[in-house]
């Protein structure tokens, strides 16, 4: 294997001439189909395999499938993303291994501002889409427009039951997390997401917390309900803030273990021990909570499981042609590890 | 935007023949150049933007950039990579962060068994390769005949010569970080890393370690230089061995954060204190390396950089066409957080 692809040695090895070369490549019927054959043998005993570019335009198929990824405040796509949430190089990662299985590739979005997703998607014939995240709605009705195997993860919103749909039972996961620490004994326990009016993973979540309280008969207390950011940074603001307004807490649900992960840090910095000061609990079971130490205590929602489901949904649909969309909800576990404990007398 | 790119629609639109669309678009000189401009002015009327794969055989120009990923043993490239060690996820955001600002796509390799390195890259006709990590020295045989915008990372090896590098001054690093140690007062300093013999960049490390103890006159003790695996259970691995062989230490310098992490967890699962019973200083500067308590010291080699240099050498010898190789070292900081203190009298 050593040069590239060229019309050219593809004619001459044919006997063809290379205007016979590129009907072939671009399925144009102007050349008898014993030429045509001709022209693919010549192909296949260069050694290749005709380019792919070559070859999406002969048969329509790119073996490209596309991951967008959300964008962030600062409008800098992945320089922020893969690095701060390691949840999406998780759910990547599923994918990828998948995909790779199939022959195809994964394209990484890349966005920049001078270009919009449809466009992006037709110029590179992507086969397959999938899109992490939310986005403004005519992105999904551009993508729609597109007709091509799309999948959402974590997508509640109407618009989504035109694609297909990856998430975790986000209700029943939170509802499992409070459970844990009511278990434990804990009776004034917080929340902590993003803003729950925003988002209806956070609203979905925020459910299975109050459900779970509910089924104790204790009331929800505004004041332990913590809406910021789902960041490592928005742990610590949610951290300090209840040290210094000094709120009495047994056990926090958070959203997102990374943002676990920020409350822990700032708790243990100042002198706190997790679990004995406050019982903790995550959410994703990213590779950090394993790490961390005392382990996080956290919901599994199989990120990698997520996005190799992802990926098996596109490759059905493209081998199937069977259009009909599906919504594979995955069933939370609990992964209980240091950071929670039964409840003591002496608090925080 | 909406549908998808058809020959056809764009024959119509100009007027012409569908071949000589095909002509036009694989840059055959069969077509005058009035038919040609014809032939674009309808193109870009119907909007687009050609699709990329036509555009490619034409201008020979996919706008792809690929990133070849180390293999791991157990085979599987990308499901254990990105998620267990976040250093690939960091150099990913830079590049794919600058490839976007000129609009290039990022293709990540999902290799599988069935295809070589440089049949995927000749395939999918990538303008740039980035290696990550050390391969079969055949691989790089095979990439230098493709002859296109290549960049190493992290390569000591004399073929590496035969293309852009990129990485960090290791032997510099590990010194700051030994003598980091030795100005705290500590004496009984260990080296914990992959094997020395099967990696230069190990071996760089370790002569910075070496040459740092030399200036003070340390002799080096073969009990404290401990080689296992590179990765966070590689680190429980060291601890675990150091506190069953009751091995006395002051300090330890680490080649890699998610290394040090898992050494640090393991000390403080079994109610150890860092830095009290020993000061740990890794080596990148992971993001993780800030999240956990104490935070790690280390040595900073600014992965995003490293990934932001890579993606501009590329873009470089593409836009200028200048071939010559260049070699880009980063001077690594020092940066000092919780996991080091002064030496103080009692330790393990």
């Amino acid at each position: 294997m050593a040069k590239k692809y060229s019309i050219k040695d593809v004619a001459e090895r044919a006997g063809v001439s290379k205007a016979s070369v590129s009907y072939a490549l671009n399925g144009v019927k102007k050349i008898s189909e014993k030429t045509r054959q001709k022209i693919f043998k010549a192909i296949e005993e260069l050694e290749y395999e005709p380019n792919l570019a070559a070859r999406s335009l002969s048969s329509g198929k790119s073996k490209l499938v596309g991951v967008i990824l959300p964008i962030t405040e600062t409008g800098d796509v992945t320089s922020d993303l893969l690095e701060k949430n390691p949840f999406f190089s998780e759910f990547i990662s599923g994918l990828s291994y998948v995909l790779s299985q199939y022959d195809y590739d994964l394209l990484l979005s890349g966005m920049n501002s001078n270009i919009t997703y449809s466009n992006w998607i037709a110029r590179r014939r992507l086969d397959g889409i999938i899109l992490l995240g939310i986005y403004p709605k005519t992105i999904y009705e551009e993508i729609k427009k597109l007709n091509i195997p799309t999948v959402l993860s974590d997508v509640y919103e109407e618009y989504a039951q035109d694609f297909h749909c990856v998430h975790v039972d986000d209700e029943y996961g939170s509802y499992l997390a409070t459970r844990h620490l009511l278990d434990l004994g804990h009776k004034r326990i917080g929340f902590a997401s993003g803003t729950i009016k925003s988002s209806k993973v956070n609203l979905k979540r925020f459910n299975g917390y109050k459900k779970a309280l509910r089924e104790e008969k204790i009331e929800i207390d505004e004041n332990l309900i913590f809406e910021t950011n789902v960041t490592f940074e928005g742990g610590l603001d949610v951290a300090e803030y209840i040290l210094e307004k000094k709120i009495q807490l047994d056990g926090l649900v958070v959203v997102a273990d990374i943002m676990a992960i920020g409350v822990m840090k700032y708790f243990q910095d100042n002198g706190y021990i997790i679990p004995n000061d406050l019982s903790i609990i995550g959410f994703d079971d990213i590779r950090y909570a394993r790490y961390c130490s005392p382990g996080l205590t956290t919901i599994n929602q199989d990120v990698v499981k997520k996005g190799m489901l992802s990926a098996e949904l596109i490759i059905k649909e493209l081998e199937t042609k069977e259009t009909s969309k599906e919504s594979i909800v995955i069933t939370p576990k609990l992964i209980v590890r240091g950071s929670t404990t039964n409840k003591k007398e002496e608090k925080i």
